[in-house]
């Protein structure tokens, strides 16, 4: 949170409050430069901007159109190689957190390009990483010796300390959405890193192999883990699911007809500091207004729609994302039966008691 | 987190990097200038400052001495009242972060003065608080019904949504020290503040009920609570478990011997974003280096020592508050048996799945 | 456990141990006469039998060859009418358990046939069921508005609580193994039946819908359960998982390629009393020796071998139904490809902090 | 479970229901007879008795009054020695399940006396024992290395798989009242038994000293555990406890003033299988009527009352024992301040989703 804001109200609540001392300087004031020698500040002229009655926000709402940022990330290949840039991804930047390297305040989100031929070589690091494919086909990225196949709708998840590399085999250019939870890791000063010297790792398990062990309703014997063993939630599999709960009429009036991608160890989020969710709304859906704790991140994978959040109305279409951020009411409204991936930090929020929401 | 050295960052590796336009702008430079239009940036350039190889504490080492802070705490009797402060508390500020009301990354500290016959009335909040009692004896913290009168090394919970307020009935002034996730509810954006008319919440227990219902080995019938139910747990039942392990030499050697405050309806942390210990360091103590991502605050109870903090040396006396922050290597030294009280957001980290030491 | 053998025993060690008193009657055996009259009686006596070094099982190994069994079961069709047994089934008495309706100790387990055109109205009770198809395809079992067709090798769970109730709408008679855990909730004295007066529930949901929501690796938002939702994991679905863990050569050299059925909602075992895996013997399968406290139950679905236990050599075949006891050491073989089903107490021992193996 | 009855119930079906065949004998019957031959039995003959609307009880409400079993358990201290007893005990046998060893159906309770200068060398089982002192003081059990003197209503722990030894330094004998899970362990076939040939373990810690640690609502760093690490709850510490609640009119209608001994690590009860209760009935204390499914024994500690279980009144005074079998209604009423200490299997009933409550 940046407070630097509580400076000025400090300077004005002192003027205001305190006597005027010689100089010009009240007693208030006098004393404000005096602890502040010590490292110390005085509470009560920060108080209502360090609790505020309910959250505000230091996020905007924002979207990025993919129809704009489609030519700019593709110039990307041109202005910096792979090899020199580790990771060829633009940062999408909240407008009021420019210069952060965040989407939110607590993720990270980027645009990633990797061109044909290209790889990126492994590493490991705290932070947690989510792809979820926007544009292109036939890149791979590898966890943990899988190697899978990627496709536009595909969530795939690389958690926190595993070691991951990407590569395209094929004969286009890929985009994905990657999303981290780096500013998190950040906030509490926990980021480890790890570069491993070879280009790939070595592929010790088929495409789909954790998607058939982990998430087919049985399990290996063994122990719980916090993290999903699933690599890739292929939308090949998960969209028909969605066609099932809205023939079922299974459709929440703010969220649609939607799932939560799992943990199939412990039945949790997939991993602990970032949850995600797929949604469909049905033609013509008018979704009510809804307000929660976690600002979010969504992708328009299919369709198109308007989302209210707050004052500002957000057009989405295909390969879209947007944020609604914290605590900001929003309503989605679509035409055309659409789908909407989401990512948050709702998991950390529960986990710390921190979450809440209002229908 | 301070993210403001990137920019620098972006323009410096943006003029090595790029090739010079026309007027002195490079290529590279041209490129940044129009993704920045649409809220995106390049993340090779900032990609070493975010994911750093291992945990970069934002936070200095710091140390407050009570002998120092102790007039100036008091003069803040004269400078405000109790009723114009709401809270009359001056905030400790790591002086690496100066003007976030923060001593660490996460963690709020302030030390709060109340004088006889105030009361601070009652109040709720998201944020989790925690007293600990440095100086005087007598005022009471009441939360959720219970009274309780506070007395040096008392370690008092109001954990996040309980009502609670304080008085002062005795003759003399009291300092306690306030530790607060503010900073960690702040960035999640999830606080929620609520403040009540009357003067004073009614009593409805004793004082001691909650450590004689929970903190005895036994409980009422009934469910899990992420929060402890335990009010006070005051020094004096405390110190002598101390005694009792150092009697036994159960003495860590970086540590102590030392005991968790733990939430008796699970076996955790006392609240789910920050977790205490209380630990004897026998006479002579010469602690083993140690490092863990969190960083603590400390506070000396009794006797006096020295704590290195990577090149930092602290030296320490009762009341006396210090912090040693995230991953720089600290030890302990102790001529006379001494007692530290420490707090930090370790059970965060860990729901988060985030904590690392090194021992 | 039948404790009739220790009365025997203490008789023996009473005459034994004590002194002949006048009349034949020792001194010892007059003064268990005096203590019995008040309903005590001398641990010392009984105390090998009642805790003995290691289990001694009361049950033997034992197995039914469906050749055998399913004339028997057909004739079951002609012998009594669906109607009149409320549900015609034949119990499958362990040898040594004979006149108490269990196949091990802890388990009931019984071969029902439904003849087309047959309904079995619904009913629920607190023992939990499952049912694993033999012999016959097409019947159906509704569970909480899932009906679902049965074939064979489909594992179908009916938890406990569950309304369910079952129907033959094909031509083919069939046949299934039902297990349930009645003598563990009638060991704790908690069996509670409600028998329903309409002739089948209303189908409310999909055959296959709880498989699809639950059990593809995202689940709906709320709570964990300690049941599994799902209705039917199809032998369909599950047999292309042992050929991958197969050729992934994920091959335990006790169990075979081996997966276990899971609750969804929380990794757990799909009942609380329950748990079942499938494992595949590769062609020419030796397996190791292993001993395990939970009595076991197997169904061969595919295949042929032999399965030492102790010093019995079982040979099965398909739709055969063979017994493992406590802590018997036993060992599989199988000349072909085989695939085993099996079914244990093993959740409820682990939950009690009882369950133990020696591989 | 007795399941006897079923063989006579069968024979009865049987002939009442089928059609007599030549000779005498049904057609019915010829059927039974054919399938006994593969060890198979008619479900429908026996549905009934093995599924029952609600629990039927194979146990008796008993009471053993202390002041007529006390001169018998005396008397065991001639009939038999210590050394040759192993355990010098008389166990109480419910009258319906005489011959059994339980006095519960999943519950093995008796009276243990040890006379002063004995001793009872080192054991270790999976049953779980936990020991609640009725009579004399001073004796000592000693549990993973802590030895602790026993007085009256004192709550000890020995569980599953914990080395423990007693013995009795002082000049008085004492009566204590055991009780264990060895009909649950047998039930599941998992005991497993050890001997020690020393005649006492080391003491390692002090009298009281995992109350100190684990029961002062602090516990050491480090993980859960199912079984409670405390190895006395003594009476002089819980007792206040009592009169703090039933001052804070904290009184249940069926229960009175009570709380739960809880296993600190978790808060949940002290070992997996067995769980206890102390409570406090204040004078002229009329309970509500209440049934549950655990089959509950409890101790009187002080005062007098009478509690009506089914159509049976039990008249109880101090050092008394008696049983409320499974899901008979029962109630307590005591005309003196009373204390009644209760175990159960709730934990294990609670553990596999069985337990069932009506207030």
């Amino acid at each position: 949170m940046d407070l630097a804001a509580q400076t000025g109200a400090k300077a004005k609540n002192g003027n205001k409050n305190g006597k005027k001392a010689n100089g010009g300087k009240s007693a208030r004031d006098a004393y404000y430069d005096k602890i502040s020698k010590l490292d110390m500040a005085p509470l009560w002229v920060v108080l209502k901007n360090i609790i505020p009655d309910e959250p505000k926000t230091v996020c905007a709402p924002a979207i990025w159109h993919f129809k704009d940022v489609k030519p700019l990330v593709a110039e990307a290949g041109s202005v910096i190689s792979a090899e020199e840039a580790t990771r060829r991804v633009l940062v999408l930047e909240n407008p009021k957190l420019r210069g952060q390297s965040r989407i939110t305040n607590s993720l990270y989100a980027g645009l990633q390009l990797i061109l044909p031929g290209e790889v990126a070589p492994p590493h490991r690091h705290s932070p947690a990483a989510i792809r979820f494919i926007l544009d292109g086909e036939g890149a791979y990225t590898q966890v943990d010796g899988e190697k899978t196949i990627m496709r536009p709708g595909d969530f795939v998840l690389t958690p926190s300390g595993t070691i991951h590399d990407h590569g395209n085999e094929s004969k286009k250019s890929m985009i994905w959405l990657d999303v981290l939870d780096v500013p998190t890791v950040n906030f509490f000063e926990t980021c480890f890193y790890e570069h491993f010297d070879y280009k790939r790792q070595n592929t010790r398990r088929d495409d789909g192999d954790s998607l058939v062990r982990f998430g087919s309703g049985v399990l290996p014997d063994g122990s719980p883990h916090r993290n999903s063993p699933i690599v890739n939630y292929p939308y090949a599999k998960m969209r028909p699911i969605l066609e099932r709960l809205h023939e079922a009429d299974d459709v929440d009036p703010v969220h649609g007809a939607r799932f939560r991608y799992a943990n199939p160890l412990t039945g949790g989020p997939v991993m602990p500091t970032m949850g995600a969710h797929l949604a469909l709304l049905p033609k013509n859906f008018k979704g009510k207004s809804y307000q929660a704790t976690d600002s979010t991140i969504f992708v328009c994978v299919e369709g198109e729609g308007v989302t209210k959040v707050g004052d500002t109305t957000l057009e989405w279409g295909p390969r879209d994302v947007f944020v609604a951020p914290s605590w900001v009411k929003y309503a989605h409204r679509a035409g055309k039966e659409s789908v909407l991936f989401s990512i948050s930090d709702r998991p950390a929020q529960e986990a710390l008691g921190l979450w809440r929401e209002k229908a």
